[in-house]
């Protein structure tokens, strides 16, 4: 196994904005992106933390400017237009509409078109739960699945989120996307030399298989075979056709140059229906209820939606984030470019 | 195989209200009970058609009856207490005023409480498709599944359902639950005596089985392991905590006394996004697109949400729906008892 440092969020949040900032990111941008990132890390998603920094540095530099702007504001709904600005600036600017819609109309929708890579889709519905409100993410991304029958990527794995407010700093957080596994299981299984469970993946021609090197190169396989299809192909009707982004095959990976990704996002205010003490007395009993349901031998612990990553949360505050040697190296040289303090490990 | 006589779509409806009317229920309620099971039989979705009516005929002839009334109407929001009242009535009612809230605001979402079964999932989606909105239909309903980790039943399938407007008569269509297979699939392996697939279903310590009886008596497994009880305990927030209706496994069987089933329906104005006729040219390209992706060998077409389901519809307004000996012989008692004139077959 690799060696591994451990890094604070703070010192993480310190690097990642300092370095944005020399790439000359405005400081409110590299703000929202820093912030995406170490969310990421806290809750032990780190497929969307630090280690996407390079990939940003490097995008975001190449880049040619131009805003996001709203282009639709009519009663509860709103529509972005991110010109192809950095895919979580646009998010946010388009989450914080919703919410803000839903505190004049109860709900709120607000879509983004033209967009790139937003990390975590619960990174923005979790803002609604800052405000008792209960809120929603959904992205297309550039297709890794065949549609049901098919056997070329056609469709994006498409992750969505809902979060509900709960607990201080717990909220309740689904999030996930729709094949039966992510591609970075696979990449794991690959990089270790082990090979994969039938029904994960599919080779380049659609017949399912073990070799994880094979299944880079092929397609991955929907989330309860037809209806993982279906979800994310309705997911991409609302964040790619409605909104007049990309959609299907058109929708590029978030290091091209014009990714085109759409998002939709969504707040609902839960004082509409009752006192927000009532609700959260409702939910208690509900998340009490699912944890002391008999649980399986040698199931240590039954949790609720989001729980996983709260618990990592806790102890990532206290023990920092555990990043490979080769991401440190990489981001040395950033530091060294740009004559700022590397990464100062715990 | 059972045999299976044949009955056109106005045959159904003539008799599903007349039996409706006859054990006191109003001329309007019947009308909305008849045009969803028909709806469903027109589908192919024989689960939730005439096969139900009988149920249906005992159970709304003991309820004691009043009426759902609207409890909440603000802004893009409303809420619907169903008094234990038909559950296709609160639902329709539910509907129609989410969809007259996307009129006024773009986008409108209704709860509805203290409810009872409403059929199949898109009836109510489908019903936005008609006015060129995006419409969903999510529900609770009794415990089936355990949550993930667990061995006893707290968590229902929860049906959800998106449905956008492509052509007339034609939507597209997301209609799933969130196991990996549906109740019925276990009964009819039950009642052929064949065994099931691993993965299907649990006994009621929680142990996964092959033997469909031991599944009846147990619990089924959700879609894509955490996933699927995931997002059947986020529709559980929003259609029973939310709303204030019952939740995990205070729902019970709608043949129940007291469901306290909830549901939750919105609708999404098209029109604000753009002009409908570009809408529909870029889902018409959407469509082609995956229509048009190479096949799988062994595949004859590749198919789009709810397109399966269009397809029967043609061959069932043409053909009629084939209905089991068995059903026909407990509606002619019925159609006895009331004098009426039995189903007639084509």
């Amino acid at each position: 196994m690799q060696e591994k440092i451990y890094i604070s969020l703070s010192e993480i949040e310190r690097f990642s904005k300092i370095m944005l900032l020399h790439i000359g990111i405005d400081e409110k941008s590299a703000d929202i992106v820093t912030n995406a990132l170490v969310n990421a890390n806290k809750r032990g998603v780190d497929s969307h933390g630090l280690l996407k920094l390079p990939g940003y540095l490097k995008r975001y530099q190449d880049m040619k400017w131009s805003k996001p702007e709203v282009i639709m504001d009519e009663g509860a709904l709103g529509m972005v237009d991110g010109n192809n600005y950095i895919g979580f600036v646009n998010a946010t600017i388009g989450m914080k509409m919703a919410i803000r819609k839903a505190r004049n109309f109860g709900i709120g929708m607000v879509g983004v078109r033209n967009s790139g890579h937003y990390g975590m889709a619960s990174h923005y519905s979790m803002m609604a739960t800052e405000e008792q409100m209960i809120g929603w993410s959904f992205t297309n991304s550039a297709p890794l699945m065949a549609p049901w029958g098919g056997k070329r990527a056609m469709v994006g794995l498409n992750p969505w989120s809902y979060s509900v407010p709960y607990k201080k700093d717990f909220p309740i957080v689904l999030d996930i996307s729709n094949s039966v596994v992510a591609q970075g299981k696979i990449l794991m299984a690959s990089v270790k030399g082990t090979s994969i469970p039938l029904g994960w993946a599919m080779d380049k021609n659609g017949n399912q298989t073990t070799d994880p090197n094979v299944a880079l190169d092929g397609l991955l396989c929907p989330l309860g075979e037809y209806k993982g299809y279906g979800i994310s192909a309705i997911i991409d009707i609302l964040c790619g056709v409605l909104t007049g982004s990309h959609y299907l095959n058109d929708v590029q990976l978030s290091s091209g140059p014009n990714p085109g990704t759409g998002h939709i996002f969504g707040a609902i205010d839960i004082s509409r229906f009752g006192s927000i003490n009532e609700f959260q007395a409702r939910l208690e009993d509900f998340v009490y209820r699912l944890k002391h349901t008999q649980k399986q031998p040698n199931v240590e612990e039954i949790l609720v939606p989001g729980e996983l990553e709260y618990k990592v949360s806790l102890s990532r505050i206290k023990e920092g984030v555990p990043i490979p040697t080769k991401l440190k190296k990489n981001l040395d040289e950033y530091a060294l470019k740009f004559s700022e303090q590397p990464l100062q490990p715990i």
